[in-house]
């Protein structure tokens, strides 16, 4: 696979590329002069040149086509920045294109003026206006070329890594982001099932994109579009051909347990009429430009309303989920004394199965020296003598371990308690494959998706950061 | 016609009605308990009830699937409303969902202690977030629901006339204008070409929608959409079926001098590889909800761009356009003795055109009296005796008549001029229809548009309100 | 309408022209010298150049472009002519381009030596080929061009009035019949719905093709087309928007009894998913070329299926029919004196209804004078008054009235009996229109298509002649 | 790949498992009793039922509808079938519903005492359908089952290599191929361009059927579809993804000389409308049930059509082609002494690069001997010394080398002179892949389509199997 296609990166750097070359034809046909292009990382020379370009963007002369060439001119330019010209490219427009601070200063005095309430309201809104930065009106002219919109997407693709280490970034980026979240409205978006009929230009980035359990071949793909899996993705209209967000679905009897049977190209597909579970197995996010803009948790309503439609036989939806967090906590709890505890039995067991005698090492250490044997999990006994311990930890984990704001630490569980799922059932092994090893020491956890209870726990878990579990569950975490 | 085909009125109402019903069985789908539907005019009681619903819309308690139900509900509750209740609607909205004033005091005087770079972005960050109104979210909840922007379009085009009575619901309207025209920016628009292939649903808009000439029957449009003629529009993705602004071309050789060649259905038709001009002799508005945002400047230049793609024949892209303020501006003029003015032999050619002595009667009054002859444009004679005086007159009020801030008086020119046109030629009885005699006393105008002039017309209109024109139109004015 | 929409003549000349001229560039582009056009009516010296025009198409020298080219420039010569050169050239076909009888009787020769079983079958095949005509493999070249298919049907929809009137053509009418048969075999055809959705052009052909309601405007149309009407046509793949046959079913509650309230354009529309019974009210061929091949059992099956699916709760299927054979069965029925007859208070009641007294005029005559009264079918009294011997006579025509073969001598009756429908229930004043009166005398009949008789009925019918009816019917025919 | 993605033959399962499981569901909604599967090799009790089943079919008792169900069943028994079971079926088919000899035999006595010219006709007419085959009309009816005419396609596919070795079984194979040729006319065919945005469905098949140069990955694949490349194929309506035959182009600049340049997936793309060259260098037939029925003539000179029109620039049309058939001719030339000769200079051109002494072998021999080193092709002395009396004998091949009827002996050379082709350049290791060195020692040929010879080309290889080529090719010939 890794040669074989496209990866992200790859895909967003092709899109670019083709962008730059599509917006030349737009500017010649348009038939206004074009600059050269500026050197690769933007020099001071250049940098000014660069700022006259954003100005006379901003200025609007000439009509609205010729704004556009010169739109699409400055977007040229952009791209024919390496990574240092973008950057002092994006710095320039965050503090030199913000606010208009002397009208805003001259707005609030008339707003402290006012007194008629119509007064008022013009204040507020002359001052409203005035706190529009100018690198919105800027960033918004891209739109009006072709690709625009997926250009802005890419661009915040960029920015987005920046704005973490350059304060002064920031607030562009959460301007970008508050821009993006309008166009990209949920309302205005676009469900769309994927199959293996779609274009293998759209299939190619669901193999590029997926983040959760990587999709090796073409084969495997095939595998995740059979006629007892089902493929969701949002799509927005102005990006036809760009998938959002998608969700991979696998219709079976009873909640699965462990992703490797779902992954398995060689097992033949099951009737999805008989089937009375939906099992949401991989959910990822295809922009990272949107990062911040949430689509999942109306997604997976959506796609619970098709599944119902189609199959009237389905009585549970339910994620097979990883436990991304629990590996690094994990790690963090044994530094300070919170590792695994044994019952009595629990450590014979895992003595018989390491085949040691009792030299005393804590109940810590000795689970983690079975985990150290290779290839553990396949030896039954070993795997056996280590689950009850490690479960209850991760049940723990998921329960009790939260962020500063309250919030659960794991980010999957924070995604599903958020959107009204609760906690249903740990699954010892679901996930032997080495990245699941790693993250979530080879568990996965289902949550389940029941209409009727996803407000009460959506609001329970808002408000206090309470978590919704099943008994099995609880009783877990506390023992 | 009348009782044949929907007017632009009953295709709205219909719409409603059927959003109405669309969102019953989505509300009912997501089990979110609907109180009884409001009483038609509002009355107190209701108005509480329905500002209670606005606050729970607001809230956004129990996750989104919820909050999509509540919009739905109150959606219904509008849509259940006559024109006095959805006022009441609307007037609650305006004054008490507007921006969270304490909050803005509170971020002002924040602002105005900033003292680092950072705070005063953080400060003017959460002023820009405090004037946001609150009628916005609530608003933008709507596009969650099927047909959603749609019925946000339509909701603007019942405030629109609400709003020029009533000055408490002008806020409202402007942010919702300026809401819509974020959506509707040109660039997130499709062009597309409309034939007879199209679907009957959309055709039977054309017929409703049309502005200029209207269209009598369906035959009438199928010689509208003829091999020799084009007709294009604009879309928006979430309202696929629903034109926004739609202009028809004639292909002809050498520029048209009357509408009504252009409208005979029994004209045959020639073959458009030959023409050398395209006439854009209609051009409509198709949503009222979206007066104030323009499309129509770079929907031509799409067109011209279209077209000379396709036929590289074409030399010469005018519109042959109605003068509607033509006929006011005329009547003004009478009353302050600035009517038609005769030489000495024109003034014999309408005498004799009349049958009539000179007694003396003013210019103005013969004039009159020629005009106020039946069916006077069918009598060669008379026609060609007002001719002159009549074209004077015209081509003055297009050249000088401004409003206030110094645009054209015309509406019809004022867009074509900001467009970058000029204006080219005037055509005696281009449109002697009841209509076009009483807005353009039977004349029309050709504006021309010129690739190579149209940025230097557009900069010499918006600057100064200089209008470009012929050497012939100008010659005119001056006689 | 009239003036307003293309007729079915008028399409099929706007169809041929439009292939002459797609020909035309055709052609040229093979780079084949195209001879000037035929004289219209094929005089003796063209007639000759066409003969050979037929015999070099036949020859295929030069590869299959330079044959396309040729069967282009044959075809071209047959669009140039009028009826009469038309004749001529069928004519010539059909005379010169037979089976090669030298051939024929040389195949015949050998299959009569044939000695083994495999000889036989060489022999067999050779004779197979050797009588094949010429023509046909002429015609079939026709295929190779754009839109040859609709040509070749449209040729046959000249041909067949021809054939009917000269025997020597007959045989290239079935032959051509047979290959037409072969391509349109139900098996390619594609079922469609057509909604208001659907291309103008294409809703404009069902005006125009429409022949048992006329289709009076297009809001007419709208009308049929309504939520709770459906429509559904056949479609081959080579001919895309030319519908093949199409019928019209409203969904409604109980098995409706007249015509007019189905067309009437004013009556609200219901909800279609409430409907117990879906009515065929018009069934229409839209191709005469393909006169002689039958869909229309298929398409009832076809629709009942995808009606049954999309409405579970439709449990009647039952067509709305005229009774076009009527009209003049009892003109003749008059004559031998085989017309209505009274019963006592019958006579009464029409004497009374028409306000005479009994002079002794025979029971015909006095029904003949009831019905002769200008708009008799409004006056209840007199409508109710002929009602019952009208009826009787109407159902025994259905039931009783046979052709030489036996097969009933109503055409819509053979149709639906054939398909395995029974006769369920005459209805007195069903279409009271003119076409009405004068085919039905203002009668129409619901013919029943129940799933779990129909293959009884067909064979009962297909046997013997039987036809199947319900007892109210028989009873009616006995009484 | 090998397991990656599906084979040719893997598809053909997949279908009509696919099928059989379709036609349950249709035969269950037509409530057509079906009896128990017959068993796979259909034993002789088993044989009977089939043959009865067949009699059904053709009976046509009880509407089409039920003749649909019939065949439904009749198709699955058919497909329960294992390969001997499939044997039997076909041989009943084959040897007990041919034409109806009795029949046939009275219309031959019709016919010969036919008097009238109209008699003669009427029994020629009646003679023709008696000699039709029972199995065609049993063979018809599965049109009308969805995918019939694919499912009679992939019949043929498996009745063809039968047919070759039982005689009994040739006349129906005969048959359908006519049948079927029918229905695939080119002019029925629709030309459609693949590119990456095709269904991954579709594009799966281009790997599966890609017969000249294996498509390795998708990767290859889409190295195939980039924007220097073009794919076209031909499909049937009612087999709207099925490719019937796929030809691959590359827009090159200047005759290609070697196929591993045009696969290189590493290679970038050029700008293809700069390209003064079209290079064909690949067509595969698609289905192997169509063998017989030719499509590679139209589609090339269609895509040539396409391609001119797309690209202006475009000077030469040429296919890149192998040599299949020379391997075996030269290994036969060999054995009969008529191997490669050598001029003095090149024998010791041979000897010096094996580093031999001259010890008398013969020219022959010692070719071999240089064609056994290994990897001899990249060793450029050893190559270079071969070349000249390889590719001498390689144009004799081509050029001389005839079937029994006088066409030409190699496949390739055969299909393109047909179509008018000229030979145009022998490209010495212009495919070193173990493929090409093995059927074609490496070599490949140009094949050049001139618009402008064709014609005559064709004309003179189909009259007297003159094969024309340039005089370069004449010279290597002879020489």
């Amino acid at each position: 696979m890794t040669n074989e296609t496209a990866t992200a990166e790859s895909l967003l750097d092709r899109t670019l590329r083709n962008l730059r070359s599509a917006w030349t034809e737009f500017s010649d046909s348009t038939r206004y002069y074009l600059s050269g292009a500026p050197r690769p990382d933007l020099p001071g020379d250049d940098l000014a040149k660069i700022r006259q370009q954003m100005l006379d963007c901003l200025e609007a002369k000439g009509g609205e086509v010729s704004a556009r060439a010169r739109a699409a001119e400055l977007g040229r330019s952009y791209l024919a920045l390496n990574a240092t010209g973008r950057h002092r490219f994006l710095a320039l427009l965050a503090e030199q294109f913000g606010p208009d601070r002397e009208e805003v200063s001259a707005a609030v005095a008339v707003l402290q003026d006012a007194e008629s309430e119509e007064d008022r309201r013009r204040a507020e809104r002359r001052l409203r206006e005035a706190l529009v930065p100018h690198w919105r009106r800027l960033l918004t002219r891209f739109t009006a070329l072709p690709e625009g919109v997926k250009f802005l997407v890419d661009l915040r693709a960029e920015l987005l890594p920046m704005a973490r280490k350059s304060p002064e970034l920031a607030d562009l980026d959460a301007d970008l982001r508050e821009l993006l979240a309008a166009w990209f409205d949920v309302g205005l978006l676009e469900l769309r099932r994927i199959t293996w009929e779609a274009p293998a230009a759209l299939l190619e980035k669901l193999i590029a994109y997926e983040a959760v359990h990587k999709i090796r071949s073409w084969e495997d793909l095939k595998n995740r579009l059979d006629s007892d899996r089902r493929c969701f993705a949002y799509f927005h209209p102005n990006m036809p051909q760009e998938p959002l967000i998608f969700v991979e679905v696998a219709l079976v009897d009873g909640m699965s347990d462990g992703v490797q049977a779902l992954l398995d190209e060689s097992a033949p597909s099951t009737d999805p009429k008989a089937a009375n579970t939906a099992i949401f197995y991989s959910i990822s996010n295809a922009q990272r430009g949107l990062a911040g803009i949430s689509f999942g948790n109306f997604l997976i309503k959506r796609v619970v309303d098709v599944l119902e439609h189609e199959f009237p036989n389905l009585k549970t939806f339910a994620t097979l989920s990883p436990i991304p967090g629990f590996g690094s906590w994990y790690a963090e709890a044994i530094k300070v004394g919170e590792g695994p505890k044994l019952t009595a039995s629990e450590r014979r067991g895992v003595l018989q199965a390491l085949g040691l005698e009792d030299d005393g090492t804590s109940d810590t250490d000795l689970v983690e020296r079975a985990l150290a044997v290779e290839q553990w999990w396949t030896d039954p006994a070993l795997a056996d003598a280590v689950k009850a311990p490690m479960m209850r930890l991760a049940a723990r984990y998921l329960m009790t371990a939260k962020r500063g704001n309250g919030t659960a630490r794991d980010p999957v569980a924070h995604f599903h308690l958020s959107n009204g799922a609760r906690m249903e059932r740990l699954n010892w092994l679901g996930d032997p494959s080495p990245n699941g090893l790693r993250q979530s020491r080879g568990m996965m956890i289902n949550y389940l998706y029941k209409l009727s209870e996803i407000d009460d726990n959506h609001e329970a878990y808002s408000d206090g950061g309470r978590v919704t579990a099943s008994s099995a569950m609880r009783a877990l975490a506390r023992s």
